[in-house]
């Protein structure tokens, strides 16, 4: 173990010496695990080809512990894949060596930073690995004490469980102090034991400070045919008598005179190298599916809810995007996930209740080159923004996919209506946002979203609504639609999925009466399609949109900051909505055919 | 016991009369409870004033399982409170009794509908009861089996043991059946109580249907000191044959003709009322706090981050406001909550790092007349979107504090930045959004977020920032200050927190040149000051906005909203933010003042 010994020495000197440097950072929390990834990484457990980070072949290795980041990048200068030069570049503007990690490193399987949610990402990966690639790579995450508070890390907990992931192990560094002071349980392992345990998870608890005790762990690990916990009682600071278990240390670098001091104990350091073991090199061996040829096409004025033709797009797509995954929250009955499930079983996976864990596992299942489709009620997504958030630092390439949006659900109520969802999915950097109103632009525009690489989300409708499109119709993403035009529109509807249709009947009533409108299908809220919305408020009088949404974040928000304009007008949800029909809902919101019929008349009078 | 099984045959009979006359609910996830709540509501168990439901003195019963709403009108029918007339307004327009529970009935204690919250109100209920009020009221809540996957339900099971609350009781129904099919678990009750029990609760496992047992139950669980989980092994749709346990009947109505064959097998339906045990009427004892006089003003120039100053306000505030209740996620020292802890220690909560059940808390506190402010970090805030959307729609009035916020906080990286809090705030139909820039301006928001009944989010500053308002400066909401402004400006910088300060730069920068510009502090950022908006709009050429976030929802969309024109531009962080220095951030999403001077110099060209 001298040598282990040595190495550990080494790594704590990166750690302080990387930290110092940059001069912030979070050296105390590293240095309590140094021993346990010491020992997993160079004791010939962890199996990873460091040319080819990505070869299917390799095990995983996920800090849920983002801020003890300068650990993993002192691992890998020890393992000669980063120069000491490299390594103080740390949390500089431009080093991928940032303060928590991302994937510009490509040591980094995920990026973390928000505490709770690598496990669900290593379920994820363990997901791909048992079920769907079929590879004997383990997935190890380490895990802090403090977020084992999240109750996102028992979501994870508890679907490991019930996947029976015995390519899963996790290590709790229980080092009692959190970021204020100490942890609910501080260093009582048994509390950690009993809970996980109680989960169905093997539990392993050791001294992590002890090589002995740390390679049986993990040869016990390796072995076992469930989940397994190695829950290590550790010293935040360990190495360093001045930071050893010190309340106010966390999350401070070192003074350079304290780095001396630091040097000093550490005594003489070796610069070793040491190397991972690679892993043997097989083929991803998915299941042979049997193929369902499913050929249903649209007709006009068909009625078809576009939540339905969600789950039938799926099925049709699946044959030509083989890396499609579906995951779903226990509503797959009313997200209709559950017609990809019955034609593809193997290929579906169900979440239950718990939304954040099911957000994380797809970014797990996107990182190994699948396409997670993620459905569940658009309200509940809501449950897993800090997922979807932190999804985008992974570069994840995921769909989400929100049903029962907007008050048109009704007799529900408020509690179960969509309408922060798209001011929430637009807020994500870069992600891209469509809103179909019929089965034909459903189905086209979730191919649009398995082609497009990065986060996508599809907000579909509870109610049936007519096929408006022909089939052969396209919806390129950042389109629209001009579904009602004539030399004589007074002004332009801008709708999308449920009130496209109260503007078709916006529209006829209006033809009556002898005035014209433009009628646009906004499918794309993000990104827009500025063109055609500028030629519309310069061709008409005045631009409405509507929308079954709350007015922030909205529609109409994103219309009216592209087309700067006073002639913009938006008709949104301005009540808190109650149960009662579709119809009485969509009138008390003033987003129905009436409201849009009257709005038109109180401008027509001002226009 | 016979006039509790004529009780429950009762309640069975107005659950399905509401819900097929509703045409629509959850009849087969109420019926499996009636016993458990029969035997609670009229055993003598439950103490509740029914003229007076806000009586400090009374239990509360949360149905976290919301959908089960009809079983709680039942109940109440029973107890004469609401007329048969009445209760088959079930789910119709402007019926209080709403498909979930809302706050318009008066006997539903919170706003449920989304799974897995109503625990963790009930952990804020109990709080109060034992900590705050004093008073030996209990806290009953009834919780699906499906909800059980929910982490934020383990989140509130670690914190009501952590904190002891032996007035809190919690009751699984456990029917086996979810949405879509079996739970997790299924009808293994061993496996809610291993779990539960694990995190120190007291378990109690029963037959749901046998009024022995729920009895003892409840005896057992009312002298337990410690939090109490009865564990009942239900039917779901129980009562009525052909919906006993049966797949595809959740979420759905009986026919008519269902309903007749129903009926029949219910057989004499006798109109009992049953009443509710009164309780003991006692005053509130809180605890007598020492008050500390706390006078720090701060001096124009000095540099104080808003987030210290709001530590500060909050124990300044307190003498005024002594129903301020302090919430914290484990990042007390970071958000400056700590400084309200160090000085009413009694008032503050650590809720370590669990996110939703913070909220959630803070709804029951909220709920029980406590203003409660819940900080940490603004992107952490995202972690509990789903609970801060539905605490809306429980009227619940709680300010939530978002720290670190956008590119500026520096190192740390993207995922420690808040960068979408704007829009997820905002998109909270009647919420208020305030974000200080100085010491000053962030007290006196405090205040106003104390005085305002509602949702507030005030978002701080990581880094001090120089103080620029005179001490005796007031902050309505609503409100802006034109701080710089001539009659020769060429256009006006719109600015909130950190970018106010880079604004400042840009117009002493410009200043030199000979360009004045107009510079205005939006620190409502809902709702918005649209006439000193609309007047900068008139009196110069063109509004540009800066803000520390990513564009979409944010105070660009909203400046853009209000003001339509063509002339305003929006500055914001579009592209993904990296580790490091504020100053380099700031600069490369070109929202510094360099950057604000660039923009101006290109527009003097065009304009």
């Amino acid at each position: 173990m001298k040598d282990f010994y040595e190495l550990s020495k080494l790594v704590r000197y990166y750690i302080l010496l990387s930290t110092t440097r940059a001069g912030s950072g979070h050296p105390t929390t590293c240095l309590s695990a140094v021993e346990l990834m010491v020992s997993l990484l160079f004791g010939g457990f962890f199996h990873f080809d460091a040319d080819n980070p990505d070869n299917p072949n390799n095990d995983r290795l996920i800090f849920s512990k983002g801020h003890a980041a300068p650990l993993l990048y002192s691992l890998w200068t020890v393992a000669g894949r980063i120069t000491e030069e490299e390594l103080t570049t740390l949390r500089k503007f431009g080093s991928p060596l940032e303060g928590h990690p991302v994937r510009a490193f490509p040591y980094a399987e995920a990026a973390t930073g928000s505490l709770g949610q690598g496990l669900s990402i290593g379920v994820g990966m363990a997901i791909n690995g048992k079920y769907i690639d079929r590879l004997p790579y383990r997935v190890f995450v380490l895990l802090g004490d403090s977020e084992m508070a999240e109750g996102s890390v028992w979501e994870a907990v508890q679907l490991a469980s019930y996947y029976k992931l015995d390519n899963l192990i996790g290590i709790i560094d229980v080092n009692r102090l959190g970021q204020r002071g100490e942890t609910m349980y501080g260093w009582d392992l048994s509390a950690y034991e009993r809970r996980v345990s109680s989960f169905g998870w093997k539990t392993i608890c050791i001294d992590g400070h002890n090589f002995n005790e740390i390679f049986k762990a993990y040869e016990e690990a390796l072995k076992n045919n469930s989940p397994s916990m190695i829950i290590a009682k550790t010293v935040k600071g360990k190495g360093v008598s001045f930071l050893e278990d010190r309340e106010g240390r966390h999350g401070v670098a070192l003074s350079e005179a304290e780095f001396e001091e630091a040097l000093k104990e550490l005594g003489e350091i070796k610069r070793l190298t040491a190397s991972v073991k690679k892993p043997d090199s097989l083929k991803p061996e998915p299941q042979p599916l049997k193929i369902n040829e499913f050929t249903k096409r649209y007709n006009i004025g068909e009625m078809v809810a576009t939540r339905r033709a969600y789950g039938e797009a799926l099925v049709k797509l699946f044959p030509e995007f083989s890396d499609i995954v579906v995951l779903d929250a226990e509503v797959s009955n009313s997200t209709y996930a559950e017609i990809f499930k019955k034609h593809y079983p193997e290929r579906f996976f169900e979440c239950f209740v718990a939304e954040q864990n099911m957000v994380g596992m797809a970014v797990g299942l996107a990182l190994r080159g699948k396409i997670p489709f993620v459905s569940t009620f658009a309200a509940f997504l809501t449950r897993a923004f800090d997922h979807i958030r932190m999804a985008q630092y992974s570069d994840a390439n995921i769909k989400f996919v929100g049903s029962h949006a907007g008050v048109s659900i009704g007799q529900d109520g408020p509690s179960q209506m969509g309408l922060e969802d798209i001011a929430m999915m637009r807020s994500i950097l870069n992600s891209v946002v469509v809103y179909p109103s019929d089965a034909v632009s459903t189905e086209k525009l979730v191919r649009e979203a398995a082609k497009h690489k990065g986060i996508v989300y599809i907000r579909t409708t509870r109610s049936a609504t007519p096929v408006i499109y022909n089939y052969d119709e396209e919806f390129p993403i950042g389109g629209s639609k001009v579904i009602k035009r004539s030399d004589k529109d007074l002004c332009t509807v801008i709708a999308a999925g449920i009130t496209l249709h109260e503007a078709l009947k916006a529209y006829e009533e209006l033809k009556k009466r002898g005035i014209f409108i433009r009628v646009i299908d906004l499918y794309s809220v993000k990104p827009l399609d500025v063109e055609t919305l500028k030629e519309a408020l310069s061709e008409t009088k005045a631009i409405i949109t509507v929308e079954d949404h709350y007015p922030a974040g909205g529609i109409g928000e994103a219309v009216k900051s592209e087309v700067g304009s006073d002639r913009v007008y938006s008709l949104a949800c301005r009540k808190t909505p109650k149960s009662g029909t579709p119809e009485e809902l969509l009138d008390y919101e003033e987003i129905s055919a009436k409201a849009i019929v009257e709005c038109i008349n109180k401008l027509s009078k001002l226009l």
